[in-house]
């Protein structure tokens, strides 16, 4: 399904934060792909990761591939011939929505750090509104992968009466410190950066270089020993011998300079510090005090995915949500897939996870 | 025993080195502890790993303990009282060996980067310079972990004949892609560093901000995850709720900040880059194509441990060294202890580790 998807915008007047601060006004960017039916039934929202945007499918204006292409479309998991799919920017991001690099009408310049800190709450506060805009009322599921798969759970929590379904693959109900702790050097990396200059360089020169060493950090979480193994062992770059310097020697270390340059050319410094605080301070038990209590609140029925070589957010943490929402009497289903690639393997192609996902789906 | 160590140095004309270049002079820095006996057989080198130096044991003149206190001294697993035990600063470190902070004696001023490009190989060439200035042709054995633990590796093939034991603990026979992955991150944080300024920094302010990013990414490497779960699972620091700001939030970022801050104070940045590229370069097994064939090279008896909860250098990648050793005929015994700090495990006191040292070293 290569149809081209057209990046649409909605705004609204105003949002209470978690944090007690409101934005104002907040604009949600979006995307949408097959046709929502007579009674409003068939509604998906998808949810994106860190690094994602509303572009999950098709092909854009530019021609793009959409970052979900292996699962959603005519004929696919997500099935564009049956159901009418959304995908929003998160609150944060910075390919649309409201986000750091967004005007603050108040003063006619970017907010830089003077937007406010966010939670994943309040990124579905916003995708909430956007489906009522759309007036849909009841969504047949959330979607949602890593920080998808957060806000997915979130959405169960919050608005239990809102969709049938809900599918988090490869997220944890919350960060461990080990998570915490990689966004949070992330995050020194880019403050680290006088380019960064407290956040203040949309009229100048944007903290590539500390931007980049918090993308190839990412690279590595997000794949597995083993996959690099495969990929890369330890080949050289373009040479048959050492070149005894600080050049890229390896392959390994060509490509993460290349993905950190990649990425600097498509991603907001700021956004990357406010979306991963959005997810470190995220926790889906600490609202009732225990998993299962959590689970109780909603009323979905629930998928839970996780890869077996995903050590960012490993199997045990997806089963612990599994079980909690089994004792807390959901009707709940996880599955732990086989696959090599790490905590990238929920983006990639896989058998097993599209097969699970479609029947999920019904 | 907590008997003053006095730090010595010791020099020589120039070493050729792999990569071709001469470095002149060579300054070697070391510690011992015990006496060396009539025979000249009880004498014992420790090496150390990327941050350590030669202070591993006792106190210094200014009180601070030594890397491995809990391993050496009277009585201890590797038993001063007994042993002739020597430790020297690595070449290319920052503690009083030769390494890009030396004066290049044809300029006058700091190597920096006109420092030559370091292998695991030549710091061990140094290392055997100072044993043969010590009179001693015999080591009773080598032993370390980490890097230091690579150094007893190629010590074993290097010199077969110059040691009875080689102790190689929490040491993998070369840097896999995402241990090279994590040295490349922390490099190109240096690098990205504008105080860095191409190494020329020793008259000016060093890259601070870029060696505490590499060294918080080196910390989390170095702890398990269920560490870090028991030390600071999700508590905040100082605080009962969150501030919704970029502040350390939560202890483990404010843990990190301080790690990275306590590093900078100590270490060398430059070191740190020639240091980490010697640790990527090496290859035990490249030497003769094999693990086997590079072990059929040497002749001492192996005691190789590692620990079950470090995942940088995984117990699976230490025991196909043992089993390779025990295939070219050594005399070899593989350790694998239950042990939960990761990686850092090595350094922290261990019943099993402390005990299979001593019986080892007979």
């Amino acid at each position: 399904d290569l149809s081209i998807s057209t990046r649409q915008h909605f705004s609204f007047d105003a949002l209470s934060l978690e944090s007690g601060a409101t934005l104002s006004p907040v604009v949600v960017s979006y995307e949408t792909w097959g046709e929502l039916n007579a009674d409003k039934s068939n509604a998906l929202l998808i949810c994106h990761a860190l690094s994602g945007d509303a572009h999950a499918a098709g092909i854009d204006e530019s021609g793009a591939p959409g970052w979900w292409n292996d699962y959603i479309g005519s004929g696919k998991a997500i099935d564009t011939d049956r159901f009418f799919v959304i995908c929003s920017n998160s609150l944060g991001g910075c390919s649309g929505s409201s986000g750091p690099y967004s005007v603050d009408e108040k003063t006619g310049k970017p907010y830089a750090l003077k937007f406010p800190i966010l939670t994943i709450g309040d990124m579905v506060e916003a995708q909430s509104h956007l489906i009522h805009h759309l007036e849909i009322e009841t969504l047949h599921a959330v979607v949602g992968g890593s920080m998808g798969g957060m806000q997915a759970l979130e959405w169960s929590a919050r608005f239990p009466n809102a969709m049938r379904k809900i599918v988090c693959t490869a997220a944890t109900p919350n960060h461990s410190p080990q998570q915490i702790a990689w966004n949070e050097i992330g995050r020194q990396a880019i403050m680290a950066d006088p380019d960064w200059n407290g956040g203040e360089y949309y009229d100048e020169i944007a903290p590539a270089a500390g931007l980049a060493v918090a993308r190839m950090i990412g690279h590595i979480t997000y794949l597995s020993e083993s996959a690099l193994e495969t990929k890369f062992a330890r080949r050289l770059q373009d040479k048959i011998a050492f070149s005894y310097s600080f050049e890229a020697e390896f392959q390994i270390e060509s490509y993460l300079r290349h993905q950190g340059q990649k990425f600097v050319e498509r991603f907001d410094a700021n956004s990357y510090l406010y979306i991963t605080r959005a997810l470190d301070y995220y926790d889906f038990a600490a609202r009732c005090g225990t998993l299962k209590a959590a689970f109780e609140s909603t009323k979905a029925q629930f998928l839970f995915a996780s890869f077996t070589s995903d050590w960012l957010y490993p199997p045990r943490r997806v089963r612990e949500m599994y079980e909690a929402a089994q004792a807390a009497g959901r009707d709940a289903q996880y599955l732990e897939i086989d696959e090599p690639h790490g905590h990238d393997s929920f983006l990639l192609p896989s058998a097993q996870h599209e097969t699970a996902i479609r029947e999920f789906l019904g």
